[in-house]
């Protein structure tokens, strides 16, 4: 090593200039505007990725002994690449995913964030994120109805990851020796299980495969023809769960689910989770957001008997994502999922500033001060920001469901009841052997095409076209047209079909 | 529900606006600005959690009927509150943690993350995240050194879920059937088990008791004089396990710890963990990123003998949090770690575009697209920036050690090996039987002052104070403010012990 030296002398420092931070801002800044601008309607651009590959690499300094002198131009090229290559999320075209144009205000707040850089595990290190969690805590709860003080809200890094914490607390309530002792704590009384509806969201399925159930062990309820859960058969599925020596612990709900928008009868739910003492959890990444609104809230009818929920705020609160909140009925079960000492970060004896440490109660050690962008835009603009977009998007997606029910062409498969809807183009001509693949090639040629995105989800095994409404620039012309634009990929599929046969598999 | 309206007429659409963008933007960046330009030297504010709350609650809009009016003022003292609370990342009074004031255009990229909103799992919905991904992994394992196109890189939200992510691909590679079986799979050939440094992270054993592992199946390896795992020992530890009818199946070694950052000796774990057939994990959030400097990749040789190795850019490479890299040596094991199906999201035929995707080989479903901030940053300055900027660190932290050395009333514990270096203060009349709390003491004091932010870590069960060197705007001259302040507080506890005995508890 060098001889030592008291000071950084190196062309690194530069690049920590203010002034920079200034300029490669106003470049952003530039870019940003006229995107948020554009509500042109568009899809997906999707690039080829050696070729995008090819692009970004021609866009790298080759300098490498020094630091290479900042360059506005190179920096325009890269910000102008990634804005547009994406999903256009502020485009009424986009129809396709459950993240949303973001409200710009909380983009700000991040940038803020960036540069205050404060993990937010611990008071110490971010106050103010850590005192507006317990605001946003209070003030969601409102609209959930539990006692103040007696429950507990914590931010994590995304909604798997908030549902694996709830489960952990599930599971260490119920096999107290888990946590130290791993899976030869239980034996007697049967496998640990966890019951959900038959649509619950994949991450459900990974956390038990994660934390040792065993991804086996998933109790799958039936559901009805809404696609909710089905509360007197899922009596008879626990049951029979019980016979062959499964001991269900929690009960997980959908509030609502990812692939239809379905909402899981909460109340019922609650009932038969009391009745046979299980941990009742409800996922509800997508809609627990509707609580905020008066006309839609009673879609979580019961949610106050729920022991965790999960909601996300970066869907139907419309900041960047990931803003998660896990809420737990019972403050004192926040602290069940995990169990640790480490003397560098948690101190021995607990006072007013470590009251506030969420780091015994989230899986991260460093976490993004996510709950800043919410509670800014909470705090600036109140509760009837996220009502009304929210009310908006439901119901324009209530009307795209009445206009199909309208064309002979098509079939709905559920009433929505949130923003989510599937449906199925279904021409006269299409034979039914060949509804799975024709939905599937549907939304491949739509998205080839580029002016709408949409998504598919497979409804009883068969594929089914799904638009999300996140975006309150559409309305129901927008909705008409891509129906058009459907009946024109359907068109060429079938016209297609008719000649070489062995295509229509790579469609 | 009100009659259907097919457009969005409520007044929230104004929060939409590009032009409130701009001018939310301008206010942050003013005050941004000043905040970065501030190098006073200067600690922690901390703010009693009552007061704060009471701040910020007043700074909340009352409306809730409709969408409160943009109040540039009101964001302006948010913000201002935000910036003022948090830890001076930027001053060289800030020596407590591992997180850094960050290259300023990392936060710019962050804003256009957040306003654009890709979330990254899939190729479809973050094209260019994807793609960084992919150049990232190829850049820094030249500084690895594995045969291009065999190895595997997925980022993930933070260390913890990257060690956790590890150790899930080690278990279900050892033992097949436990990710569908889960408890039930193991019985004969003893507990699994996980070896581990006496110095490891917390997240290693929280993440062995959250994959049902059990924390109390951790063997845990012990130290030498370096707080290095001791190799020698380490084989008569993992006899001993053996013994006791355990069956390790990783070993996690450090590089660097977080107490003291000193560096595992992988070169020879790697060969202990080839003779008993262990899965290698690197635990390398800190110090990994030592590899980019030729002056101090030596601290890792024989990382590519790893099977795993989790890697932190928002430490030593200087972007927001969080930014983890989690590198496997063997492509095929990265798909070890989870297993599920989701037709929302999983492709039934995988093409060029879903190849890219990671959904399957990280825990999130929704993820930041976080590489954006390391890629830009690399493909703008080059790896310079980094190699430069932590060799100052590395440099300085040396100068601090023997300043330390040269000082009777303090005394080192370790010679550093990178940023990080714990010492005690150890007045002459100081008792032997204080020094602990002596220690704990100082920090809470030096803390209060307000000068200076600096930890504590137990080495060898017996509190140290701790310094990280995270900024470059640190000199010598600061350090040895340090030890006049921690001086100060030294001499005001011995005074005070004197007289009310009681008191001493609560310092």
């Amino acid at each position: 090593m060098a001889c030592p030296s008291p000071f950084p002398d190196g062309d690194f420092v530069a690049t920590f200039d203010p002034r920079l931070f200034r300029e490669s801002s106003e470049t952003a800044l530039a870019l940003l505007e006229e995107h948020l601008a554009d509500h042109s309607v568009r899809g997906l651009n999707l690039t080829d990725p050696a070729v995008l590959l090819g692009a970004a690499r021609a866009l790298m300094t080759t300098e490498s002994r020094h630091v290479a002198k900042f360059d506005a131009k190179r920096l325009g090229a890269i910000l102008d690449l990634y804005i547009r290559t994406g999903i256009p999320v502020h485009s009424p075209g986009y129809m396709g995913r459950q993240f949303s144009g973001v409200v710009p205000l909380a983009a700000v707040v991040d940038l803020v964030s960036s540069v205050v850089n404060q993990p937010s595990s611990f008071y110490e290190a971010g106050q103010l994120p850590n005192v507006a969690e317990r605001i946003m805590a209070e003030e969601l709860n409102r609209f959930i109805g539990w006692e103040p003080g007696t429950f507990a809200m914590v931010t994590t890094s995304g909604g798997s990851l908030a549902n694996l914490t709830a489960l952990l607390a599930a599971r260490n309530q119920h096999f107290p020796s888990y946590w130290a002792e791993g899976t030869a704590a239980q034996g007697a009384g049967g496998r640990p299980a966890i019951a959900v509806g038959a649509d619950v969201h994949y991450s459900v399925e990974r956390a038990a495969g994660v934390m040792g159930i065993g991804a086996g062990q998933i109790v799958r309820l039936p559901l009805n023809a809404r696609r909710q859960i089905c509360v007197e058969r899922a009596r008879a599925a626990l049951d029979e769960a019980r016979a062959r020596r499964l001991k269900v612990f929690c009960l997980v709900a959908s509030a609502g689910t990812t692939a239809v928008g379905a909402f899981d009868p909460l109340d019922e739910l609650a009932a038969l989770a009391r009745e046979r003492n299980l941990w009742l959890h409800v996922d509800g990444a997508h809609g627990a957001s509707l609580l905020v609104s008066d006309r839609l809230r009673d879609r979580l009818r019961g949610i106050e008997q729920a022991d965790s929920l999960t909601w996300d705020a970066h869907k139907m609160m419309y900041v960047p994502a990931p803003c998660t909140m896990l809420f737990y009925r019972d403050r004192q079960h926040s602290l069940g999922a995990f169990r640790q000492k480490a003397s560098y970060v948690f101190d021995e004896k607990p006072d007013i500033y470590t009251e506030l440490d969420s780091g015994d109660k989230n899986f991260e050690c460093t976490k993004r001060p996510m709950i800043m962008t919410l509670w800014t835009l909470w705090a600036m603009f109140g509760p009837s920001l996220f009502a009304q977009k929210t009310e908006y998007l439901c119901r324009l997606t209530k009307e795209a469901h009445r206009i199909l029910e309208s064309e002979p062409d098509f079939r709905t498969l559920h009433v929505p009841e949130a923003n989510i809807l599937c449906f199925r183009h279904h021409p006269a001509e299409l034979e039914d052997k060949d509804v799975h693949r024709f939905q599937v090639a549907i939304r491949d040629r739509v998205k080839q095409r580029g002016t709408f995105f949409v998504s598919k989800v497979d409804v009883d095994d068969v594929a089914a076209l799904r638009v999300v409404m996140m975006n309150h620039q559409i309305t129901t012309k927008h909705f008409r047209m891509l129906l058009d634009e459907i009946r024109r990929a359907g068109q060429e599929l079938l016209g297609t079909e008719r000649t070489p046969h062995q295509r229509t598999g790579h469609e």
